[in-house]
């Protein structure tokens, strides 16, 4: 098998942002009418803003060359120094982007421990500072969605609207880490125009499941926007004709949504063989495209990964003894079959 | 006993930060011969950093105006942006100096659970982040000894080296919030000495249970110590005639360190009379001269307060429910007699 | 004439940002092999990458979406807090860049008068702070060439070994802002690889002459580079299939080069046609491709910016009563035909 | 000679930071009625803020413990990062405080050539960086009167007012450094109540001419104060029973005003002897307590402040051949004419 396997693409299963562009996505790219966009003059990146904005019910967006930057500048802008942001202690943008809150925005962290990445309403609202010179100021809840570190978990709408309440009321501003927020939206069911009614800030990240090859946007109100221009601008995110990656994004959104139920009910499949498997000792429930599983401590986790690599899969270490796999556009039925098939193989080398 | 007790005077429990010097002591200060500290001329803030680095076994000292800023400096020497500290979930550094670890340097905190504040070697282990472009470095582990929010609790020695050892063998620094380091000294009996042994800062407090006005002293080597005179020069630090202060501190560590075994045999009677009220849900075991409890949810802490304050009585709410009284020099054995008398007074009225 | 010009295309001479791609570039755009850049695996980047760091004699290369991102990660990877940059008072990197020096980096300027921008080393050398805790750490000397604000004006070969070794001798890093780097090799002869001989590391940009859509590469040691991963992901600048950009770099590279010194030949030619017209008080010698003139106080700039709009082409305010034009790709000599018959039509309405 | 001076007391002209208090403000400071002030507790901490703000016509002050902190507090909370400061390229903000506006604020600075430091308001608003997102926004104008490097020079009225109309106009905050605002007072006969008209904040030092040993005053609304006592906090400036050190600064304010005039009548005529000395090229002309001069180049620096030094006075350097003397508290009639006589010395041995 590891012979044929030699042969046969890689299935690479360590994250969704791995997806190159189809024939189709690439010649909409180099079609695109493009400008220089830091003079606001590219028509596709501005076509991609607005088409993204509307979707979520905001008026306006940025596009940035990553999450982390959508995700960092949206900090930025809702804190000033000796502010402090709500998150869940595996979040993201606590977790992931290199202490981007302290570095950017000299902001410290509260840091709460979720359900699967899902925080409460009644948790945001506890962790908010009382007013005393020796607290910073409460300024920010950062929300992600679905959550990665938590297997792809979705929140409910119960529990945005109730977050977004709590919010409100203690005059917080609310950001959306919506890295992977399509596959929430087509996982719940959710309407992705009211969005904008629970949160002030939304990054929509278009180089995950959406497949694009470059590039996320950051959404807001016109004001809000306007002001992350020049954070954009001194962050080094303002890029000149910009359109022929926003192209690809515009494409995504038109093409690439409604198909992330297949990705779902791959990793679902996927959940269930592994459950299977005398090495696996934990699944977490996939609730959209992530499987998050924990291997037996007999079975050491550097040696499965190899074993998988040996049929020509990919698989990314999720901490010790934790692995992940991400289904996507470039995995499909007959890649979850090759992988199913690995899966059995590396059994029976234990 | 309310129209008598508004003739005696008040009893702070709320910090042991609110004692005034005993007329020895200003004397002391009276006579200080002084120069202009910025010059690095002044004598009796030279005599003070020699002999607190002496006490506490390190090279070098540098007094400063509070203990939030011999902290922040620390912190601030021993990283750089992008860096991660790691330190307990209720950290003074963390909770308490404003989010300072951001504000100043940009770095991200790994927060731990302690047991009543204290960390293990396994937990710090545990969270140092392995090299990936996506993590902060983790760079420093902060103590806190003893630990205010875990109620004046103690390090045990062999805990201390035994972190100690772990930050070594990964290159972490290692920095000492001794705020109330002296009541650890004295209620465990570990040497001064040796602790420069273990941490490559200490942060010294004078202002809290010494009883001195003003000041707080930073020790290290004396190439640490080089490179913070420039971080406390541009953080405001730097001041003329210092002396006059820091003569205070030096009659404390000559004169009231011993004298803290009072407080805490203060602390412990004041717990003991409190786990016999009706209206004391919880008393955390003293340690030192923090005495931490948890009022019945039956009884509101804000009335309890009132309560206190009628009989002349101040201390801190710490959380909901929960109150903080701390024992200290200007709470002799009078006025704790005054303190259990109003505790069973509250206790009438409830 | 207004009524044929609105059928002809527009001239932009505002910026040589503003070029779009040939359908050459774009086809090797379209054809570019890629990977996931964040996993370091897009052939494409990674050969622009050793492309670059090759012509210039460095080690490696670091692919960003914008030369601010690469000038700004290249100041922080040289300094740390309380650390001073010397720049020139008009350098892009001070003043075009969003105050990104004390942003990004928390460092100080020290900001010195040059030569239309050109520095010397003894204004360098005058510049480096004296050791003093009130100073902030003289860390890196920052040069643009060509330089923007004196007019696209070039630095001499032997100016910069004399800067180089000033700075070496003091223990200075050496950067160089190559935002227009080629237009200084073309007009003076001067080898690029040679410059990793008097610069610590070089940001060139793409997307300016050399006629790429986005995007500018950081040049330096390889252990210079791999510090900067670090600091490019927290910038937001981690892109995923960044290859089809990243292609057009490299054909800008193979394709564009040599033909800048048609745009500099047609610089002179503007500048010569300014000098005659009645409404130009002065003009900058130009060196390259930048030609910077003053008009006659009686000549309100707006007004001419308009009269020029109205005859097909766009130029820039470069401060009251200087305009910038900047000759590219995109103005040939039947294009420059066009704007110095406008010229001649404007000073006629005057 | 250098025998019977070496018996003499040292005469300390380097700075008015190192006299040392009389013992009539030492009682003063001995008898001060103190409490905690991080509780706002301190009645005479309270009472010297107080009475500073009064002084200048501003509502409310903060006692800090060094003019660096007041300032670095102050530009703080005028601006946020992405900010400029206008101020004169030689100011103690920008030049002598760490690069404290870039690690502090995060914000440029637009440095301006003032006439020995004096800006005019003209200056300023050509300095304002209109709307781009290419700019930092300007925020914030600091002014220093008297300023130091331009040799203790003064603002008049009228040009104080035509700033702050520029800087009203255009939306800007106003920043006094007034380290020695009462000798500006004093010479000038400008009234200090005014002077809240004309300013959003002041920084008033108390240990320079005025003679305490430690802190200075920051002054402006209660609004703007409230928000100062943050960032205080987190800079490490709040102290405990700090009263003793306000006394001394509340002794000064009430004794050691009127008393400079003494100070600039002896710089004047140190100024005078100094230009008849054969090694003195130029003397700045003192308009209060600063001579600046500088020596012939034939004469070394060293060895000028070596011979004074041998007859026991003290001075500094203030750049390559330039001396800068300072009059205050603890220099007589009798003081100075032993410095004019040491004048005479040297000139002996050149």
């Amino acid at each position: 098998m590891s012979a044929d396997s030699s042969l046969l693409p890689v299935i690479d299963l360590r994250s969704d942002t791995v997806t190159r562009p189809t024939p189709a996505m690439l010649a909409a790219m180099m079609a695109a009418p493009v400008g220089d966009d830091v003079y606001e003059e590219d028509p596709t990146v501005r076509r991609l803003e607005e088409a993204a904005a509307a979707r979520f019910g905001l008026e306006a967006g940025l596009f940035c060359p990553s999450g982390t930057m959508t995700n960092q500048i949206a900090i930025k802008a809702h804190t000033e120094p000796l502010s402090e942001v709500i998150c869940e202690q595996t979040a993201h943008v606590y977790l992931w982007e290199v202490g981007g809150i302290a570095f950017h925005s000299g902001a410290s962290v509260a840091l709460l421990a979720g359900n699967r990445g899902r925080l409460t309403a009644a948790q945001v609202e506890a962790a908010i500072r009382p007013e005393n010179i020796h607290y910073p100021t409460t300024r920010l809840v950062s929300l992600e969605n679905t959550h990665n570190r938590g297997g792809g978990s979705c929140y409910s709408w119960d529990d945005l609207v109730a977050i977004s309440e709590v919010a409100k009321r203690h005059g917080l501003a609310r950001h959306l880490d919506g890295a992977r927020i399509f596959n929430a939206l087509v996982a719940t069911g959710q309407r992705s125009e009211d969005y904008g009614q629970v949160f002030d800030s939304i990054s929509v990240c278009l180089s995950k499941g959406l497949g694009a090859p470059v590039g996320s946007v950051l959404l807001g109100s016109a004001d809000f926007i306007k002001k992350t221009k020049r954070i954009r601008k001194v962050m080094g995110g303002g890029m000149r004709q910009a359109g022929y990656i926003a192209a690809a994004g515009l494409y995504a959104l038109e093409n690439n949504v409604a198909r992330l139920a297949d990705d779902h009910r791959r990793a679902t499949r996927l959940a269930e063989t592994l459950r299977q498997q005398p090495y696996v000792a934990e699944v977490l429930n996939p609730e959209t495209n992530l499987v998050i599983f924990r291997l037996q401590d007999s079975q050491p986790a550097a040696e499965f990964l190899q074993g998988l690599e040996q049929q020509g899969i990919r698989a990314s270490s999720f901490g010790p003894q934790w692995i992940r796999f991400v289904t996507h556009l470039d995995v499909d039925d007959a890649g979850l079959a090759r992988v199913e098939e690995a899966l059995q193989q590396v059994a029976q080398l234990v």
